[in-house]
This record gives C-alpha cells, sequence and structure tokens, in this order.
C-alpha cells in the first residue's frame, strides 16, 4: 500500500468516499457511533501484539533516521499506552452527544418557529506527526460529532498508525457504520499532504496537530480553513494588587508543571510597583531549576536572573525558560501582550476586580485568565472532555476544539402555512 | 483618487489601518457605535444634493457601458431611496449590540469560572456589485459588531458609493471613533479585488455580494475564509398528506412574491400519490403568469405545462419559471434534494408530523422549514434584525449572517488561585 503512483487520484478517491460516508453518518445515532468506539477499543486491546510489532518497525525506522530520544519516546507504544488509548475511546464514547442539540430556539410574531440545530461539520482533514495515538484520539472525536475524518500520519509512526486504523474500521464495521467514516492516508508521500490544504469543497476544516513547522506550512498553504495555534507564547501579568503568595504558585505551576505544551507561561510581566517583590515570584521557579531572563529592572533586584534580549518576548521556550519584565501597571501588561502574544492564553494575578476586569476585557486572546495557572488552558479542563487542539483564529473554533467545535449547525423552520407579506 | 499605481502597496495599507481601527473599535461602547450610525444618517440626508450629483454621474457611466434598464434601476437613488438608507442606518443603531454577551457561562468542581464572551471578528472585507446601498448596510452592520471594514463596491456606482461612504465617515468622527473603521478601495481597478483574496491574516472574512459570477470567483480564489452562498436552488415537497389549499398559497408566494431573491424556490416536488392535485396546486402559478416545467409525469395531469429537462433541476431561474417534479414520497424528495440542491432553503408542506420530522432533520440545507414559504429565508424575518447576506457554508455562520455571525468570542476564566494538579 506504501508506493502510490498517483498521489491526486487517490486522494481525490478517499474525498469522495469521505463526503459519502459524512452523509451516512449524519444519519447514525448516538448508540451505533457509541458502539463503534467501544468496539475499536475491544480490538485495539485484542491487538497488543500486533501493534508492538508494529510499533517495532517504526521505532527502528525512527532509530536508523536519527530520532533524538523524546522523538522516539513519542512514537512508543507499551501495553500501559495502548491501554489508555482504549481507555480514551471509551471516554469519547461516554461523552455526550452534540449532534441533534437544539442550541436557539424563539418564535416570531407570526407564529414561526424557529430552531437552531447541531448538524455534523463534514469532513475533517487531521494531519499530524509522530504519535500514533493521535490516530485513535482524532479519529474518534470526529466520528462521535458525526463527521467523516481522512488522517495522515507522521511517517515515523506509518505502522503502528496504520495498525490503530484498522482497529477503528473493526469498529465501525462491528457498528454497521460506513468503513470510510475514518481513513488513513496509506503512504508516506508528502505530496498527499499538499493535496490535502487544497481540497477545499471536500475536506470542510484541517487540524494540524504538531510543531511550529508543520502548522506554519499548513496555515500558510491550506485553502481550507484550518483550527490551530501557531505557538502559544502566554503571559501572566503580577499585578501591583497581587497576593504574592499565591502569584508565586500560580506562576511557579504555569510554567514548571509540564514545560513541553502550548499552555505553559512564557513571560511573566510585574508591576513596577511591586519590583521588591520579585524575589519571592521568583525563587520557586530558581528552586526548580528553571532559568530566568530578565530586564534590566528585574536584573537589578535579582542577581540570580539573566538578561533578557529582544527575542525573548517572542520565544516559545517550550522549556524550563522564562523571561521577565517590569511593566507599569495593567495597561502597560495590556500594550506588552498585545504586541508580543500569540493569542492563545494569559493570566493576571490580583486581588483587585477592577485590574481584573480591565485585562479580561481588553487582552484580545482566546483564552484570558484572572488568579489561575495558564496550564488550565484544556479541553478537558475546561470540562469539554477531549479536545482535538486549541485554536487561536477567530472563526467557528477560538480556544479548545472539543466536539462541539467539531459541528455546525442549521435552522429549522416550522410554520402552519404562513406566506411572506 | 481613481487612479492608483501600486494597488497592492495600497491595500496593504488599507489592511494595516484596518487592523489598527479593529483594534481601537474592540473597546468602543455601545453608544458610540450607535452616535456614529445615527451621525451618519444626519449626513446623508444633509448631503442629498451631493448623492443625487455623484449618482448622476455614475448612471450616466452605466448607460455609456450599456447597462441593462434593470441594472441602473439598481443603480439609481432618489430622495426616497436615500431616505431609506439613512432609515436603515437608524435600524441597525436601534439593535441590541453583540459585544459582551455572556453566550455560556459554567463552572467546574475545581472552582474555576467559564465564561464565553463575545467580542468582534476583527476585520471583514465586502465585496459588491453596483448596489450603492450595501455600502452604507454592510459598512453599518460591520460597525455595529465591532468590526473595521474594507468596502469594495462595483465600478458603476463608484461616485455614489463613495459619496455614502463619506457620510460613514462624518458619522464616525462625530462618534470619536477611528475613521478608518469603515474603508473604501479608492479605485475601480479590479486586481484591488485579488488583493483582497489574499489577505488572509489581515482580512478575517470576506463577504462577496452580488451574483453567480462574482461570489463564484471569490469562493474559488479566497484565501480568507467566505460567508456566501453561490445560488439558491430552493425546494418545496409538496407531500401526499400536504393541505392542498395551504400548498398553493405557499408555493405562489415563494416562487413569485419576488421571484430574483435567492429564497426564492425553484423546485417544486411533489407526492406521485397526489398527482391529482396538480392542477390545484399549480393554477396559482399559471394564473400569475409563472411558466411550468414538468417531468413526464406532471405533464401527463396537466397540459399547461412545458417539458422539462435535465438542466431544470440545477437552473436558479430568479425569474417567474418553476419546474416540478413527481417523486415518491420523502424519501425520494430528500434523496432528490440531496442532489440538485445548493444548500440553502427547502421546504416541506404537509399535515404528517412524521414527515416533516423526516424532512427537517434528513434535509442538509442551512434552512429546512414546515410548512412555510422559502421566502421567509432572510435573516429580518429570522428575527435578526439586519442581515449581510445569506451563507451555505458551514463554518461559523450558516443561514442569515446578522450582527451575532459577524461576532467571534474568547474564554474568560475566573479563579481564586487554583494551580493544574
Amino acid at each position: 500500500m506504501e508506493n502510490i503512483e498517483n498521489i491526486p487520484a487517490m486522494m481525490a478517491e478517499m474525498g469522495a468516499k469521505a463526503k459519502a460516508a459524512a452523509k451516512q453518518l449524519a444519519g447514525a445515532n448516538t448508540a451505533q457511533k457509541n458502539k463503534a468506539l467501544t468496539e475499536a477499543a475491544i480490538s485495539l486491546r485484542t491487538s497488543i501484539p500486533q501493534l508492538l510489532d508494529a510499533n517495532a518497525k517504526d521505532v527502528a525506522f525512527g532509530k536508523d533516521k536519527g530520532l533524538s530520544s523524546a522523538m522516539i519516546d513519542r512514537l512508543l507504544l507499551d501495553e500501559d499506552r495502548i491501554e489508555a488509548i482504549a481507555t480514551g475511546l471509551e471516554a469519547i464514547a461516554a461523552l455526550p452527544d452534540p449532534i441533534g442539540d437544539v442550541i436557539a430556539h424563539w418564535k416570531q410574531p407570526n407564529g414561526l418557529d424557529f430552531s437552531r440545530v447541531r448538524v455534523p461539520l463534514g469532513v475533517i482533514g487531521v494531519i499530524y506527526e509522530s504519535r500514533p495515538n493521535v490516530t485513535a484520539d482524532a479519529g474518534a472525536l470526529c466520528l462521535k460529532a458525526g463527521n467523516a475524518v481522512i488522517l495522515r500520519g507522521g511517517s515515523e509512526s506509518f505502522h503502528s498508525s496504520s495498525c490503530i486504523h484498522a482497529c477503528l474500521t473493526e469498529g465501525l464495521k462491528a457498528a454497521g457504520l460506513p468503513v470510510n467514516t475514518v481513513q488513513l492516508v496509506p503512504t508516506r508521500d508528502r505530496a498527499a499532504v499538499g493535496e490535502m490544504l487544497a481540497m477545499s469543497g471536500v475536506i470542510d476544516i484541517i487540524v494540524p496537530r504538531g510543531g511550529r513547522s508543520l502548522v506554519g506550512r499548513v496555515q500558510a498553504e491550506s485553502r481550507v480553513p484550518v483550527f490551530a495555534h501557531l505557538e502559544g507564547i502566554c503571559h501572566i501579568y503580577v499585578d501591583a494588587a497581587a497576593d504574592i503568595k499565591k502569584a508565586a504558585a500560580i506562576i511557579l505551576n504555569s510554567k514548571m508543571r509540564r514545560t513541553g505544551i502550548c499552555g505553559a507561561a512564557e513571560t511573566v510581566l510585574i508591576d513596577a510597583k511591586i519590583k521588591d517583590k520579585i524575589p519571592s515570584l521568583i525563587a520557586p521557579l530558581l528552586d526548580a531549576g528553571c532559568e530566568i531572563r530578565g530586564d534590566k529592572g528585574v536584573q537589578a533586584v535579582d542577581n540570580r536572573v539573566i538578561a533578557a534580549t529582544e527575542a525573548d518576548w517572542t520565544t516559545e521556550y517550550l522549556d524550563a525558560i522564562i523571561s521577565v519584565k517590569l511593566v507599569d501597571g495593567v495597561e502597560a501588561a495590556a500594550k506588552h501582550i498585545a504586541k508580543y502574544s500569540s493569542g492563545h492564553t494569559e493570566t493576571i494575578l490580583t486581588e483587585d476586580a477592577e485590574a481584573a476586569d480591565y485585562f479580561l476585557n481588553t487582552v484580545d486572546s482566546a483564552i484570558v485568565m484572572h488568579n489561575a495557572s495558564t496550564q488550565f488552558a484544556d479541553g478537558g479542563e475546561f470540562g469539554m472532555g477531549a479536545e482535538i487542539g486549541i485554536a487561536t483564529g477567530r472563526i467557528h473554533a477560538r480556544g479548545p476544539v472539543g466536539l462541539e467545535q467539531l459541528t455546525s449547525f442549521k435552522y429549522q423552520v416550522r410554520g402552519t402555512g404562513q406566506t411572506r407579506p
């Protein structure tokens, strides 16, 4: 299956199959969709030997290619990880089905009765890197929201993803749903990605999952609308009226709980009025082994701080490094954020309700927080159950992209014979 | 102003100005936005002589160009039409401001408080044809929703649109809002349209308003998401359980109230079980001068029916012509619609609640109706106050595009010191 001569023809065929599957799937009931997911989980558990074999091939390929040990770890499957993937499918089955929900309902004076009803989006394209679990997670979320999906996984996880995809197909068959609901591009050829990005009119939304270079390419080239964030340069602003103990704990958590996720904080802005509190605010970070890069004002207060350069305000470290800067109050903080933020998540730490309101209303990012860690920027933490990613665009989905964001809607209008005057 | 040498540079500058204006406008309050609109209305009324002069130039240009009398009529302004434009601005001022609305609000067990709050979309691009009133309508709707807008009007209405735009600018000045909130492309050069369609990252949404060729070009070329419908091939299905008198009235209204709008019906599907009712169903249409093109079954029943060809099922007549076909029940009707509809608006006429439910749930168009005229497919009739158009896409806006559809949202998360475990 791996060497395909005519990639455009193959992708066009996959697109047509996806559209046909999406049409059938729109009429599927919740029980059927859930059965497909729980049967896929069973299939995963009974396929552990095949999955481990397939994964071993991928790992050997990755080592030959000289992947870093971090990348090999992302690629690696073991029994625990396979069980986690299966459990993830069951968790998505357990989520409420958004399709058919009446989002709004009203009547007009002429008696016409209007409902805005949730329907599937259609066909989703997911382009991802080496984590094989995305095959299951993304496939399952799209299916639960009534969509067909075309998955294009990373070349390193080719065999693992194919094996997980086969389990999803088993689930679909067991539930009597079209097997083309979840398709995996059966080639490592990168030309398939270019085709997907050009399939407007067939694919309704592209979701890239991976590093900056993948997302950047997709955003630059796609003719199809994209749900994504390029990077997460998340800010913490410590107001003069902050509770310093609370603030120090939130700063530590925002940066160090996990440094490699998009909701990790990269810059702390501190009101110059409380510059004497800098040592207390950054001590937990330093104790945890975090490097601090500060402007002159911050350096003057604490000699453990390394000098920051302009590049530090635009860098997503994804590591135990954070930049710190003094600003003149909440308005200056909002201005810095407007200039440097990637529009993902920002938080203000203060006991002053007025400053908090100003920040929450003025800062134009997908998620703005008050007295909470930026690491809550996650669909699960929002109560959405699961997410396919976080979007910083302004169209359709913004913030965590969960089941609801993978749907569209239509209007049902009920009359009793009304004609328009 | 009309001959610009460097269109790309000019459009880039307009884009930068629009982005800056959008940032300022996001903080504007409702009273300021309303003042800009009501002052623009006053300015329009005091500019009647200048508007009539400008319009006379456009009409002369249009006649030289050989425009049809229908197109000249669309272009024409008189005192009544100018008053209607001014009243339209005041009506938009009177609409509730969507910005700041809390769309959803919930708490998580850890005490975090989540609000989904409506914010402006950003920068809208509107590309339209010769109707000069669109300058005011589209500009005002975008402004009321807190957006900056770049308007590109038809070359025939160049002077009229420029004059109306000047009145909007007066309103913005009087309200202390950035004059670049509403910009009009100051050239007839069509290269400006190509630039707009490529301005992803600057323009958030393109709204084309005009005929099929304009919308088709925009949909095919745009790198920016588009809110539009290419055509409105709207269907009426007359079920065996229809009230024939009611049905005949709705058919007449759906086609003949106004034949030139996108919500006008183009095809009537009739359950073969009631083919003997065809004469009663189509008599009002024939009396009103409508041409009927039917399949063999329909022709067999009524000899006033002309033979339909395959092309009739895919034609948006926008005229006093309608196609009629016999189908075997609601499922066959849904299948015909899935194959031929443009996804705009369809209606079922029946007294059978089950058939109605099947139709409303199965037919995948932006608007599906029961016992109501397709001509209700209009933002005003939906109670949205005003609309910038109707969208058949599935992303962000579907159906009438009113103020709410011209907004985005963000999440405000309020905590009391929460860190993520």
